[in-house]
């Protein structure tokens, strides 16, 4: 599957990148070409110490949505809008949104739009064909970058197209020890994306660092 | 300590009397007592089967409140208003809310009241001195019925007022394998009752029965 990373040079998109350039064809996108230029070579450079394949290209955020199948939006929910105005040519793509709008004050609360959740509301940003699927709300990115480390992780998965949510689901299997779950229809990303304060405050309270999820 | 549950004979308030009743002192309560006799003896012929100890009494749901420190309230979010609406006496009383409101259509979906959470309604129905904590929501009924099974599970518990989270983490980590893990204040309920509708339809679409969770 040919991947595009919106956002590619993030803590979190960084790290998805070095993990699904293993396997497939990742562009890794920014606003600035210059920074993901820099994330590429850290990519090409830690798989080939490791003697891991990895195929990463550097290109604009537009381009990573031109040129792939699957997008992959690795961004912080405030700058959603921002960065949905600018890009365009979503029709019929696979759009998958780990995104989960929080708060954080004394603890983390979550705050989504009126739509509902990010998800909800990011579809009214879409066309219509496009297939948006929500995943990889509830790993912490330093989890993604710790590339030595496997993520043994539950990634509940939902949206309205069942094709497209099983290509999401395939992908997820491939990665490390993750293992994807349907979790039903866009209707309950609320659910998914609300875990992520609770995994956050969980490790507040307990002192434990990058909490996950396993179902059980 | 002394553990009364309100609602003993449902499938939760049951499994919970058998658990519990072989480190405390349980009273099983019920509207109806003849059911609660019955629960009582369900329990001890079952742990007399096994030969482990059961301290379990029969009692109405109010003299479950009157001689307990701890209340556990066993009972679905419908009944809850009528439930409270006949007893008294929780002042300075811990309180355990393991109650998710939530509707099912096509698929599980949250529905909290207006205050945000069942937790938060009920704190409303609650004196002020009454220290309510929210455990347990995410445990299947059957998990807990089924008393020859481990509990392997993690269990997110929020609060107001440490001394008695403490007091709930510490009997939570006496059960089985559960472990619990401080989740906030009593704000953060929401994210704890919401995510039982996730582990249903977690269940609902990938043919597992009973899904619970762990934090990792």
């Amino acid at each position: 599957v040919k991947i595009g990373i919106v956002g590619g040079t993030g803590r979190i998109g960084e790290g998805m990148a070095m993990r699904l350039s293993r396997i497939h064809d990742v562009l890794i996108g920014s606003r600035d070409e210059e920074k993901a230029r820099c994330t590429c070579e850290i990519c090409l450079k830690e798989a080939s110490e490791r003697g891991i394949p990895c195929r990463v290209t550097w290109v604009s955020n537009q381009e990573a949505v031109d040129g792939s199948e699957v997008i992959i939006l690795a961004i912080p929910y405030k700058h959603l809008d921002a960065t949905m105005s600018v890009l365009h040519g979503f029709e019929g793509k696979i759009v998958i949104s780990p995104i989960n709008p929080m708060e954080k004050k004394e603890f983390f609360i979550y705050v989504p739009p009126a739509e509902g959740s990010a998800a909800l509301y990011l579809r009214t940003l879409l066309p219509g064909s496009a297939r948006l699927c929500v995943a990889f709300n509830n790993i912490a990115g330093n989890r993604w970058r710790d590339i030595d480390k496997e993520l043994e992780y539950s990634v509940a998965v939902c949206g309205d197209d069942a094709e497209s949510k099983q290509i999401v689901m395939d992908m997820i299997d491939q990665i490390s020890l993750m293992k994807s779950y349907d979790a039903g229809p866009l209707s309950i990303s609320p659910a998914i994306e609300g875990l992520t304060p609770l995994l956050n405050n969980i490790g507040k309270c307990n002192r434990m660092k990058d909490v996950g999820v396993k179902f059980v």
